[in-house]
């Protein structure tokens, strides 16, 4: 072979730890929840699902770092994708801390979540601009490599599509292994990406697309734990963070159309409602205006995660 | 871009084809089924399926034979697999043609289905033995490219390789999706290998995933049509010849581990019965053995694709 096709391991590795780690967080997350309610939000179908345990993102979590332990001496550059992985796992972890275990059914207050985001992202944002060379260019999609130069204007977009991505994959995260399916597609892009642009970033997508696979086998519909905010906040900084190092941050709105969709779902219909009182979706985000369209809720996964495999092909082909 | 991703052009033109041609298809074939029952050998929960559509397949056909042609002048190697995929498609389509439309309910007899299964693969191995490069030698695998040299016996390999996979893609076609998610794996699988290599077959394994992830989006739980042996047997065959022409056919064990399974659990269930009049499995194939044991159709789906997509990754490990 012509390629080394080794530098997948680190998938395995984080495949391992997470198939072996759930069965025993498992039953500890469901004492720590017991008596919690699955989030009111939802139509009435999903109140059966009272009785799941969430914060399972500790699960993936765990992989990813003890498989990025590994490789961060051979590849420190994954260290600020790391950072800002549990910097929002953190936040997220925080917010389901407190309504999880001390029943305070809102968590963390807006506000201080907006905080935690910020001080995230100005500490990459500082670290990017002081250690790294990734500049403040960003790749065009579908022009053959050309780059912008956003110049000062990098900082604010960069803000913008970290947090932006964050609460997409934070909207996402509402039925059965719809955030892991799509964020296994979306890492395997950036995997692709980053070994063909020599990057070094592909152990800790590696670890992603790993630690979500193992974590899908008791995340698929009907699911025994949900990731909770400590799994799709610290996943969309992943995401977000790898894009930013590899000047793709455009290609979140192509290979994370879904994380766009949703979070675009849920200001229309807020906007909307708050003009005309009407409601443009039966339900944001989307995924349950589809379910409420009478879609079964593995049907909406499915079909989310087609688009996306399709969006990540794309966005290849855009390079 | 150290690398050019738009040898993956095809998995897009091919997903086209299949999502724009399926929604004309699926009223066409569920006229020429009208009133033929589902196979009446699966879990009681399956007789609501009766009314489902087969031969889904020829949509898959189309699509890839479409896709190929584009591809047909630059990469002429493309045609020994494209036969055989039609070959196979065909021997299907004769067995679905009999059940459907001249409601027999048992198809082909299976000295007529073998036959045919044959013939395909001695023309192939005609084929491969006179106008290829391919040799008698396969690849071993997690031996960093260690080849065997079978000799003659590469010969009744090759038959045993084609005709068992094919028979084990055949058997997997059973659940909403299931042979569908799989294939898109494995032939990704072989997508990769293929451009690794620079073999030329990147424009067929593509086309594959292409057509199968739209004709998932009608083939996913609830199945809006299902593909039939037209599709099951295509797929083993174009599988099966891809292997073969990359020297990889040992590697389908590795990543057809479920193709592999399903067929042995046929096997070893009427074996066993035959000999003590007890049964191994609650029903066989394996996939209805776990919806038996309270698995819903969704997570054995779900897990069977998890499993394909572990092992694709150990099988590129491993080369």
């Amino acid at each position: 072979m012509e390629y080394d096709f080794m530098v997948l391991a680190p998938i395995l590795i984080a495949f391992g730890i997470s198939v072996v780690l759930s069965p025993v967080m498992i039953p500890f997350l469901k004492k720590l929840k017991f008596g919690q309610f699955v989030r009111d939000d939802g139509p009435e179908s999903h109140l059966k699902k009272s009785g799941t345990p969430t914060m399972g993102g500790l699960i993936i979590l765990c992989s990813i770092v003890v498989t990025s332990l590994f490789y961060m001496k051979t590849n420190p550059v994954i260290l600020p994708v790391l950072f800002v992985t549990l910097g929002f796992g953190l936040v997220g972890f925080l917010d389901d801390y407190i309504k999880v275990v001390m029943k305070r059914s809102m968590g963390l207050r807006a506000w201080q979540k907006m905080v935690g985001q910020f001080v995230i992202t100005a500490i990459f944002a500082y670290y990017l601009a002081n250690y790294t060379e990734v500049g403040t260019s960003v790749l065009i999609p579908f022009t053959d490599g050309k780059m912008l130069d956003l110049g000062f204007w990098f900082y604010p977009f960069l803000f913008f599509a970290v947090i932006g991505t964050v609460n997409g994959t934070n909207f996402t995260d509402g039925l059965d292994g719809l955030l892991s399916s799509i964020t296994v597609l979306t890492a395997t892009f950036f995997t692709v990406v980053a070994i063909g642009t020599r990057s070094g970033l592909e152990p800790i997508t590696c670890a992603a697309v790993g630690a979500l696979l193992g974590f899908l086998v008791f995340n698929v519909y009907p699911a025994k734990v949900f990731m909770g905010d400590t799994g799709s906040l610290a996943l969309g900084g992943l995401i977000a963070a790898t894009a930013v190092m590899l000047r793709m941050p455009i290609y979140i709105v192509i290979v994370g159309f879904i994380y766009f969709v949703e979070v675009l779902s849920v200001i229309i219909q807020v906007l909307y409602f708050k003009k005309t009182g009407k409601r443009v979706f039966k339900m944001a985000p989307i995924h349950h205006h589809f379910e409420l369209s009478g879609w079964p809720e593995t049907k909406v996964v499915a079909i989310f995660a087609i688009i996306t495999a399709i969006l990540c092909l794309l966005g290849l082909v855009a390079l």
